[in-house]
């Protein structure tokens, strides 16, 4: 009996860990302002209004940024196809890695991280901080930073179709947030991206 | 009467030089496919049916690259706003400087200079040849990276929305394609981005 009771508190415990992910839904793939316009409109914007993202359109954002769009493939390119590249998400209640295979933000830690990622004028009142991080084992550090570029640009193209706000920021406390995202040896931040409501 | 002729002359052979730039089209800032779709229909081409790009799409595609959204700042971001990146085209007559400014093609030399781009099985079907060009005095050499990936990132979207093909090159000679675009000492070029037709 005692060994039935530790197996489903096991299971128990088990579902409660996994109950912290974020389950993402399907992202939406047709919609969104018009190319052109989106271009006239893209601007970087470092005020926002404090206000919880909904889980659709953080799933849509995540998914512009750097989801898949064919089975290996991605919104973003890398250069020779290294897929070097994954994203982070910072929110207020902890940090998350976005799995963009099964669609879901992995709890790292229950811990609000915001100040490892400086400037908090800005990153107090975003709704979210995508983090970029490079697998520099992958690829030289050129490549990752062209990488990024791309992946920043979909972040800033969903911002101005989305009527929300985004920048990209280089100043950020690197060991801090290397310790928040509990990254490994080879693993470099290479981008911070508050992404917020404008009003 | 000779000075006079002279005067004339030099003047005919002004605006004979100026002629040979191309004047772009006021860039269509509205329309496109919806930004989602266009993403999800991201990806690289390298097979291109030989055709000329009409005036229009090719002042569309260079604004939507690298063009002014606003008076003093364009549809591609660059850390620190230090705007050290600008395009230069080479189509099958020549080498042009994309003035965003002006929206004009200014002519740097007339000859084929397809050859330096290298990967002639790409290249040389193409329409057009977009060559990115960092100014090295500018910006560091992490940043003039990163800034190229958001403006190869709107000519990928840009082909996505517009029916076209494209992909970011990273292997050229890059000796010859600075000699044919005549570039600067601290001028480096970041990447070439062949766009052709599909079919």
């Amino acid at each position: 009996m005692k060994k039935v009771l530790l197996f489903f508190g096991l299971i128990g415990l088990a579902c409660f860990v996994q109950a912290q992910d974020i389950k993402l839904n399907p992202p939406t793939r047709s919609g969104g302002k018009a190319l052109m316009e989106t271009l006239n409109e893209r601007r970087s914007e470092r005020t926002f209004v404090k206000k919880e993202m909904p889980v659709q359109m953080l799933s849509d954002l995540l998914w512009a940024a750097n989801g898949f769009n064919r089975p290996d493939k991605r919104t973003a390119p890398t250069a020779s196809n290294k897929q070097e590249l994954e994203l982070y998400v910072v929110l207020d209640d902890g940090a998350y890695f976005y799995d963009a295979k099964q669609n879901v933000l992995k709890l790292i830690a229950k811990e609000n991280f915001k100040a490892a990622l400086g400037q908090p004028n800005i990153t107090d009142k975003a709704a979210v901080t995508i983090v970029i991080v490079a697998d520099t084992g992958k690829t030289s550090s050129k490549f990752a930073y062209l990488d990024t570029g791309y992946i920043s640009q979909n972040i800033y193209l969903y911002a101005a179709s989305a009527g929300l706000g985004t920048v990209a920021r280089a100043s950020y406390n690197g060991a801090e947030v290397f310790k928040a995202l509990q990254l490994k040896e080879k693993q470099e931040v290479t981008l911070v991206h508050p992404v917020g409501f404008l009003q």
